[in-house]
């Protein structure tokens, strides 16, 4: 099966690249980007010496598409629809790493994402790319809308209470995640003295990941939810750490709780709900999501610890996996 | 006026040590450890060449009330109790940094702290150390408990919407610390790779810092706080960032807020209301307590970040300012 | 094939079992620490959890040789060697990472390690496992010495230039280490607070690396070395960085330095010499060996920078190259 | 005394301003940048809240002259020289941290900084900024060429063994420096994902502040320097930390070297010769220069380490030493 990159310079198409190079049951065929002239990739990344000797092209849709079957892209909000509708009609299974088919309200994008959708028609054939939760849908697709990074991290942490009604709608997530998550940007505020031994919230109750959310777990569970969403930026190399609050319709106990996670996610490849609090460094590099949890004393009150690799389970390890669902080969291939 | 430090070798110590030595209007006569004897303090701490030959002694109660007036004790908890009460019998003032004398409730000290409080006359005659709030019986009291880290930005985040009855009674807290606030120790859990890009929560509702928020809340508010407590690790140097959630009885706007507390605390040397989503480093070597907010669509739900550098304000920093208080000058020397 | 790794809660060791596990061309079947019962590795490392259901036992020679056909030490210096005779006596083979059988001269082993060498026997049946100069002994081996992590980065740095005898016998070299080649040891000096934001010169001309370069550059090129070696402490999570400065016997010129290195280790599969100043990045997490090189404006002077990451080139992932070598198959395999 | 600085927005301006504002004897009444309308300082940066209401102005030479005794010129290299040579002639005295008026001969200058040096007769009247090496001119100096931070930490480390002819001319200096050395800029390679965990060598031999140590050690110790400088950037937030080669023309031993050292600097209050292998950690945040150094087996080689926070003793720290040097103070004060 042969694949194709577009926006292969970017953290997520570096990582995507990285990822297929060493995938066993594809072969990578095309990149590219906004470079003006095909360059070695490896002269731009030298990270990828005795790696690969692909050459990172400038967006050429009719290429991309005689070289390959299933297209990547990685691609900025809003530029994305205008590339992924054009394969579509080429044939092309399209797996699109940016935001625009995740929302199925396109009011609700021009809300977070300030620009008309474009692309309606093909939002409705969009399958929302979470495994866990549409896995069956996947198999299918013809076009897959990778999940935000947050959205990754809070949906799964919250889909097996709300799932089951165990919840209140009103649910507090307070994440700290990884400056990568804001792409690859020479801007003085990602500077490594702003960074470093620094630490802040933004984005207050207002993150474009917030409907996402909110969309998803209703379509899934039929419940409300009623998200408070704050991300903060932590000095981390990669990562986000999702803190989830939530208050219990009736008491529970930890061990209730645990038993539920595991229920749910027992068979899950990539979802590991073995422990009480989590630490990030054990999911930095994986695909792994780790879940943990701690109720306080009344039982009606607990809080759920989630947390991924920012760029692979939160973005490339995802669009990887859901690729594999595509293929009907082993889900963890090459991750 | 000549001051004594015991307890100089642990991260809130050296810091006491450091901003004493170049305080112009006090002597550091006498500083102590668990050391067996005398040693050079520049030799334990080579960053002290140049810039004091005291040595640092074996703990001695008499050498250190001969040579001082004011006596910071900056022990762990449990052993400072038993330290406080002999120098207040031998006339001294003291600066207590543990937690020995910040609760009232000597029963809530042995739940959290796990041993009974064996110095419980003095417990009524300690003054919590929070200028901000208890500037005026600080000026007089002998005994000062130095608040908490986490109390501090907590408290002084919450105290104004309390005491205007502004908010519900459950609050969440999510809380961002350097390590450094767990004390200088040799364990594998703070070891350089177990800490750097890694993050993980602890002590979830059950952290011993918990109660003292709500006893001095509710001593000066008379309203009763239900906190729900998360701390978190992060890999930072310095510092502590509370991000505090809060339901607000009626709808409120961004400018009330702010203007509520820029009143509060206008005339604070330390307090700064000015931005909207603060940042950690601005406060980090500093004595500051940067307080930013932001409010929901709905104007019935807000966060509160605050941060202080968990060694200055939120330890050392807040002990000289006490310092200051008692002495009468400007609560801003040496800070 | 069936491998087991002796040594397995240092970071080598479970940099080691990590590699073996997704190693598609051998088993892991067993693994020992100091620990006193059987316990689950994913419950000392939480990031194994489903990845592996191994226990961690005590260390067993009988048991392990009689699961495993390979043995990997991953033991401390003065240690290993008591347990690689006894697996050679069973007939198995051994890669030990320790420093126990890199020098052929014994007395150099007690002058650096401080220690008797107690099987000089075998001494003489390892061979130096470093494939780029040793590959032809490595694939007939019984015991394999794995090379030190700064040795490794300085001989592939200095072997073309000597065999080549292009420079003079004095050579410096100012090395920069991540901690995590001290091991994993819960001391006061390897906390979080004293390697971030911290640098530092240690064992300057003394470091017992030091003979291990002579040595094998000797057997290799035939030349003496006289090596300056100063390695340093800094903030970083993996990898070495080495800068030697070499005098040239004759004027040399960039390209002409350049082609040489190209031509010894073009066939490397992870040796890269593509760049003129490389960085630290893009090796770690790979068993990349990057070199780079400048010369001054007089032609005979130089520097050539070369890095790896640590515990992959450097130890663990060196120890897999030579398994693959031992075992015929694709050197990359796993890496 | 009243000072101005301009060019406040840069690392080290802020610095400068940070230190100057809580100078007990200097009045901070001017600071200016590329600004085109005034903008409080604070607003700028808001960890200056309550510390400052100044008014950040754009460059105003006449404004900055009629409020102002010193000027601080903390301007790009070649834009300095054009404000420098209009502040002497209205009589201000000029204090200034770029490279402009370090290199008496502008033949080099124009070598390194690839601009024709366009005020040569000032060049005359400059006097290099080292106070330990210069400070009865810089008493009574009009313009004052603050040093470079690399050539801070080679010079001290250097001078008392080139004055004492205890070395041979060639020297290799391997120095360590944070990215905050290359100035506030909004480039990639400064992004904290390219700086976190990375490492590396640049501009090898040909850094521009090789001539500066040259010149300098030339001039005050009569000998020549033969000196091979490669500069690396390490992930820290502040410092340099420079490792000197040095050869001895005698066999030496510790104890003279350090004796020498001693004799040197005992009477400096910014230099520290009391340890073996120096930290870094120990002078970040201060101005203190710690000097450190260990000799091999044969005593005819040996390695100096010298360590500065380089925004402080290498920038701004050096700026108020002299400044203070000018004013006849203590040399200490406000540092």
């Amino acid at each position: 099966m042969k694949v194709a990159v577009l926006g292969a310079t970017g953290f997520t198409g570096e990582k995507l690249v990285d990822i297929l190079l060493s995938h066993r049951q594809v072969d990578l065929t095309y990149i590219s980007s906004r470079t003006e002239e095909p360059i070695l990739y490896s002269k731009l990344f030298p990270r990828f010496l005795k790696k690969t000797d692909l050459k990172c092209e400038p967006h050429n849709i009719e290429k991309a598409a005689a070289l390959s079957d299933i297209i990547f892209l990685s691609l900025p909000h809003t530029v994305s629809m205008e590339y992924a509708c054009r394969f579509l009609k080429l044939g092309k299974k399209v797996i699109d790493l940016s935001a625009d088919y995740r929302l199925s309200d396109s009011a609700l994008y021009k809300k977070f994402y300030k620009v008309d959708h474009s692309d309606k028609t093909n939002l409705k054939r969009a399958v929302y790319g979470l495994p866990e939760l549409f896995r069956s849908k996947i198999k299918k697709a013809d076009l897959i809308a990778n999940p935000g990074c947050y959205p990754t991290s809070m949906i799964l942490a919250l889909y097996p209470l709300m799932k089951e009604s165990l919840i209140k709608a009103e649910v507090i997530v307070d994440s700290k995640s990884s400056i990568t998550g804001a792409g690859r940007k020479a801007v003085i505020d990602y500077h490594y003295s702003n960074i470093s031994d620094n630490l802040w919230a933004y984005k207050a109750f207002n993150h474009q990941h917030t409907p996402e959310v909110i969309e998803i777990l209703k379509a899934k569970t039929g419940k409300s939810l009623n998200l408070k969403f704050v991300p903060h930026v932590v000095p981390i190399g990669a990562g986000i750490y999702s803190t989830s609050y939530v208050s219990f319709l009736k008491k529970q106990t930890f061990s209730k709780v645990k038993a539920l996670f595991q229920r749910y996610y027992k068979d899950e490849p990539f979802i590991r709900v073995n422990q009480e609090l989590v630490k990030l460094k054990n999911v930095v590099g994986t695909n792994f999501c780790d879940i943990g949890f701690s109720l306080d004393e009344t039982g009606k009150f607990g809080v759920i610890v989630s947390c991924i690799d920012n760029l692979l389970k939160g973005a490339a390890g995802a669009a990887v996996q859901n690729m594999n669902i595509l293929l009907g080969i082993d889900e963890k291939t090459g991750l």
